[in-house]
């Protein structure tokens, strides 16, 4: 473990020597709680509760403030988590902060954007916490495919259009990465795809799709923000979809969908600015079906 | 459309009389409203308040009182939703509902379990109101897989376990029906599987599944009510499943979770009354390739 984190750490004691010695006298806890897709809004009322108890919040460096407004005044807030190059080092850390808090009797609420479950590490944390004795509660949040579908009214499943939801993380900037993807399980044209952290990978990913059968007419969407006032989204057919992310010259994380059912979003078709021309093929398919 | 649908038109038309008619002349609007998976703690906070600011609510037969005990005293309620071998009928009737009651100005709540859009008919709901011309919001909910991946401390993605995570519903009760579904893609060893409405299908799921090549030995978890006061489960090997499925005796919907991630539960290999003898051979696995 290099300075930094040993740095990080020792200013983190020195914060807990001030705090009141009777809250070590309780049990802490850790609650691993979803933050959904960005507006407060879709917090859960057992999340909103949680960090308006909590004594500390360990929170990833997205979080937006108006979730962690909803922490009291007197709740510490540490920013932790994934930052580029230092993950696994960062994590680390973070597991150690939560058993140091938890150990000094304190509410600790580690908040996670969407799902603590789905890409989010919480099994790793749960299991870590668990087994040094620490009292793990894990309470769910809305995670950004359900987030992004509802506010584009972009069904993820529709009767003859998508009978499945998939969610997966792309990994294929090396050969072995790609190879090791089931690209054909996923070139599914009867499940809708979401495909979390897309950025960066979506041109590979658009690629091996298409490589392994899925049709390039395929309708598709990606949306940066999804959710929050700064929320912004392009939609474009499976062949156009890497060069219609890289005009929206995301700084955020992108999640992207991909499948038939996007076709029954109301802004596919051109009636909004940020829209590629409308591609009426999917749903002439979609209307064949019977499912507009 | 039979006597019943019409019948209960009529009784809503009286309703419909009795109320102020100064309220017809604001635009109604409908919300389409996840319910979550049964705890009202897993309401969002937009969905508590959308109910709260509610004039009618049609909700799904399902949604516990606890959740409909969150509507004003005003508010007037509605069980709508499938109920066997209606549900086309109660599909239109629902529609048209919906549709009467925002012409007369009402703020409308259709209220579903889980999430609007994730197997719960929401894009059909929300396509058949903008095509009339009413304006239809969709607010999203935790959807079961999440809510009982939270319950159970079962992540649902992890890494070395499962990669990603797929829900869908199972259609096996034909041979037409089996032969349609993709198992091939499905019986994939890196997926968590989440399996809605899965109580009278289970048997023939799991053995396509193995048919389709997914280890007998893959662990699998059956839940009931999960995120309610009644919650029950049973973990399971794939090979155990429906005759696990069968001895819960459920007769509320089942949720059915399969992957080898099921096995970094806590409550797999015994700590809890209702669970199968030890299978410890998943277990190794993960360990052996670094998830555990």
């Amino acid at each position: 473990m290099g300075m930094p984190e040993e740095a990080a750490v020792a200013r983190i004691g020195e914060e807990l020597a001030l705090l009141p010695a009777d809250l070590s006298e309780e049990p802490g806890s850790v609650a691993l709680v979803g933050a959904g897709p960005g507006d407060p809004g879709l917090l859960t009322l057992h999340a909103a509760r949680a960090l308006e108890s909590a004594d500390v919040i360990l929170h990833d460096a997205l979080v937006p403030d108006g979730i962690l407004g909803l922490a009291r005044r007197e709740a510490r807030l540490l920013s932790v988590g994934k930052r580029a190059g230092r993950a696994s080092v960062d994590q680390d850390l973070t597991n150690r902060l939560m058993e140091t808090f938890a150990r000094r009797g304190l509410r600790v609420v580690r908040l996670k954007g969407g799902d603590p479950f789905v890409f989010g590490r919480g099994g790793e944390e749960a299991a870590w916490l668990r087994e040094r004795g620490i009292a793990v509660r894990v309470i769910p949040g809305i995670t950004a495919a359900m987030g992004v579908a509802a506010e584009l009214g972009l069904p993820l499943t529709h009767r003859g259009a998508a009978r499945s939801l998939r969610l997966v993380t792309a990994s294929c900037r090396t050969r072995a990465e790609t190879e090791a993807m089931d690209w054909r399980s996923m070139a599914d044209p009867g499940t809708t795809l979401a495909i979390y952290m897309g950025r960066d990978r979506i041109a590979c990913v658009a690629e091996a799709l298409a490589a392994a059968g899925l049709s390039p007419a395929t309708p598709a969407v990606a949306v940066e923000n999804g959710t929050q006032p700064g929320s912004r989204h392009r939609f474009a057919e499976l062949r156009r979809l890497a060069s219609t992310v890289r005009e929206l010259d995301a700084s955020a994380p992108v999640l992207v969908v991909i499948g038939d059912a996007v076709a029954l979003a109301p802004g596919w078709r051109g009636r909004d600015g940020l829209l590629e021309p409308a591609v009426p093929a999917a749903r002439e398919r979609l209307c064949a079906a019977g499912a507009c």
